[in-house]
């Protein structure tokens, strides 16, 4: 049985007044409000918003060097690129209630930009297109990194399950990566 | 022989210093003092930064009700997605340095949503996607507005000419689209 812990809730909360003020728009008092405990309880599992902000983001980001370290471990480019292109739409699929709440929000952006896992980023993004690519594979690339990145948060995709947006995801990326 | 005029001027030393500090870094004064002149002299062609900024994005999301218009006077679906697919394409390629300049500023971003021309998003969505997808259309759509989006602000196509950019996109689109 999965006991849900006092973080694991305040962190549902918080996500839902994300998604409905924004990051900026949700105070620590408005997330002790709906949680119905005092601002002091909040503080006690957080410091600030930018921790509760970072707990949300931490485990998608932190998939991206273990999503890198597997596909590098594979024999060949193309078992390569298509290891990475998996771990990526996982990611994607995962994390793509998080992905449609944060989005474009500019406090996200900037704990983004600044994660120290950001920079496994370049690792799948060689990985996907190689080391020294043509210009062909370089748009390839710019496309299907936009493409994945922000399909999560896409409202045409919004009513399917997780195991048809896996698929066509995976199919629309070996579409564009195929040589 | 093309006469730079003083509003052009400003939107061009606006353009860098966005590049350089971010809209919201950005003062009038800044702007007036890039171009040696004085705020006032600013306040005569803009009236708020918004303005400028507006000024900047109003000439690429006006393309997209004329990128709708012209795919839908064409005949059949094939060729509608083929025309709505070249227009974007070259609205990403002809925006590409105000792309790679104001892509997530949350300035932008704000009245890129605010936007009236933004009602042909929509349009074009449907011209690319049709008008009751199936999930892998779905799925498709969102990495191709995803991918197209994001491609002209991507570091990996910086290098390109606009040609290439041109040709390699509309590649790139095709292969996803293709039914």
């Amino acid at each position: 049985m999965h006991v849900v812990s006092a973080r694991e809730r305040l962190l549902t909360a918080a996500l839902d007044l994300f998604a409905e003020h924004g990051v900026s728009g949700t105070s620590l008092q408005m997330i002790a409000d709906r949680l119905g405990v005092t601002k002091a309880a909040v503080y006690h599992q957080f410091q600030s918003k930018d921790d509760i902000v970072l707990a949300v983001i931490d485990p998608a980001l932190n998939r991206l060097g273990p999503i890198a370290d597997e596909a590098e471990a594979q024999r060949g480019n193309a078992a390569r690129r298509e290891q990475v292109l998996a771990g990526v739409v996982d990611l994607v699929v995962g994390f793509r209630k998080v992905s449609a709440t944060l989005s474009f929000d500019p406090v996200v952006m900037r704990l983004v930009r600044a994660h120290p896992a950001l920079r496994n980023l370049q690792r799948i993004r060689r990985l996907l297109g190689g080391t020294a690519p043509d210009p062909g594979s370089r748009v390839r690339m710019a496309v299907i990194a936009g493409g994945l990145m922000m399909a999560g948060a896409d409202p045409a995709v919004t009513g399917l399950d997780d195991e048809d947006f896996r698929d066509h995801l995976l199919a629309a990326g070996r579409r564009i990566l195929k040589g």
